[in-house]
């Protein structure tokens, strides 16, 4: 008997990607029959890059996967997973400061969806410290972000800035 | 094209298994194609439970699940896990506390092996502040365990501490 | 010799009054002579309900206790302690990342009043992982909350979010 | 309607107490109408202190309080409680490190007692990162602990390590 | 043959200097050859003080040191940092919840400028619960803070709260 | 006139030195006059080295700086920081689970010496999940260690698991 196709969500806000998120991504990919990345509409903060813009970056990024797709979503997570018949949702866990707040929301997922798993996958040590807003931070200051971006996000950053001004 | 078998470690020293442990093997049934739930020697402390005895608890607990198998191992997780052709090594991820050890472990068998992902899942919040050492505790000193392990690792653990009297 | 009557306080923004506080304050209410519910005015955010509302939801949720009263307070919480003679200050404590803040709020109020003791309690498990923002999260996106809030409480949220529209 | 009599346990090893322990103690003597200093036999290590010099030494440095009494248990603490007929343990919390096994420790002895309530109490801010290992470690390399414990305790924790060598 | 002088630069927003602040000053000026005292703009947030106000207030306080400098500075801390040729970021480190945010500040400093080291003081327990947003709080509603600001600081943060009303 | 020479101690175990440690050293040799890396004796644990190849793993690996001294030291850190004049603890703070015996440390050590200082490094973030335990178990089981050590240790520590068979 085979077993049931898995599909995955990996929810974020992506303004815009890291490699630390590039590197769950992957992970996922190799894991789950389909991974679909979720791009949170996030209403009560003001985000660098549109949905569309944010979408775009990662699909940039995510050419060489044939398992993954990007779609926008909002609303509650696991409303979301129900309708894509999802079994898993992957988060990253970088840090002790991240772990109550997943907790909870892993809790909750569970009473609301208990169908769904949530699962969390550590980055590699070089994206321990590394955050959307961090990027936004440095990039804003003319700080070099090379090494926390693919060369695509580091080229949209900037120009976001540069029109900015 | 057809996604290659995946094969997951859970390992612990599951002296006894727990209804906490029992919730992350059915999780992670639930995922991947197969699980192996890895029983470890243990040399630097005194387990309750012979090798033996904890395996036999397992295989009792799991019976229903055809994709599990119950084994000892020794030495180097990821070592093992090469060995098992494993790609997913599972954890179960309680408290902060937990966190910077797993942190710590996720990390060092990421660079001796790439290949192997180390995923975490959270138990159901009844369990949360469940492990083996406080059912040995209670046990001990004839504190009701019922609601923290099954009725046969319930029965096993009477036995033994009725044993040593 | 009589000990004296001993006055608790226990503060809160209660936006809304969910399961956990309840049980707060069921406990409270069985080691001190009278429980005060003071409910924050809180100026710095706006509230879903209103001062009113949030006191009435509370005060039906707690009908059936003889010592405890709900009030509206602002200001200092140790000034307002003074004013009532209470010697307990009541604060539940469900996660590390809540921890700090007590800490730094128990201390400045010993350094500001030696003479009132904070207290700590811990809320059941199931209730861990909750609290108001996450119950109006939940309530926004029409997810179901009734295993969170009492049922009053749930057609309260109900009605503010129907209106909202 | 007289509210009844409310004891409540303090348990730890005391080995010996500090001034952490008596300014814990102070605070619990004036809520409670009794309170139970209860020394804990802890078969696992080899205490500085038998537990009859340990008993000394509190009751030694709280003759003023009239509501307290010193007393040894041993096996677990909430059958301890249910046959003092105490319905409160209080427990120190001086640090995050300290949190989750308190946490645990509290919903355990809920599941197993649940008439029996944990409050916590946070010290004196002098007093936060003192404990009794500190204290052992610092007067075995015959550092100052003027500061740290009464001077009964001082005298008695220099005779022991003046008889030691 | 001699070691270079050593420049170190101690950045924050005081709003307004604490006694906790000057205590990493003074424990900071007797390491360091220089040391800069660098009040951030912070455009994110309204101050209570003005940058000429907060300078103000810590030269004030900070008089009888020889070797610190109080200056304002703008946009990244290690581009103002290569340009005062400072070779050490001084940081106090209160709690928990100051080390994974200070933690991603010290890597990302690191790798943005790898001839930048970041170094952490804790300052004396007394000032370990002690911040600037607490000290607004307690002032704003007349709360006592003379044992946490200098006299000097504490005048100037009773004349805002005055002139605000 | 001149600033009065800083010698610091970085004090440790060093069973055996790690990249993370060398790390440090770098750095504080950098900030200081002099300074002394300080095996610590330790007596409740058994080392895998003795101190004195401790020590010598710690001259081969710092033989390029010219303001290093290695010793041995044993008692009370404070008394021995004293006895050489030194004004600075150098510490390495990797973790959150370090952070509080950290602080603890530090606040003790300035109780009874309050004219030394402790600072802290973040060690690299490769070194931030390294700690001689983990190399130690690494080796044991013929781990790859090479990344974590430098060669002479790696070399060390084969023929200590060779000669221990």
């Amino acid at each position: 008997m085979m077993k049931k196709k898995i599909t995955a969500i990996y929810p974020g806000t992506f303004d815009p990607v890291t490699n630390g998120h590039l590197d769950i991504i992957d992970r996922a990919a190799k894991l789950f029959d389909e991974v679909i990345v979720a791009v949170a509409v996030n209403i009560s903060k003001t985000p660098l890059f549109t949905e569309k813009e944010r979408m775009d970056m990662i699909i940039k990024c995510t050419g060489k996967y044939r398992n993954i797709r990007v779609e926008v979503f909002n609303g509650l997570l696991v409303h979301y997973a129900k309708e894509k018949n999802a079994s898993v949702i992957v988060r990253g866990l970088r840090a002790v400061s991240d772990f109550e707040f997943e907790f909870q929301m892993s809790l909750t997922n569970r009473k609301l969806a208990p169908e769904v798993t949530t699962i969390y996958l550590m980055p590699n040590e070089k994206y321990t410290y590394l955050n959307s807003s961090l990027i936004r931070e440095l990039a804003k200051f003319r700080g070099n972000i090379s090494c926390f971006v693919p060369s695509y996000v580091e080229k949209k950053i900037k120009e976001k800035y540069t029109k900015r001004k």
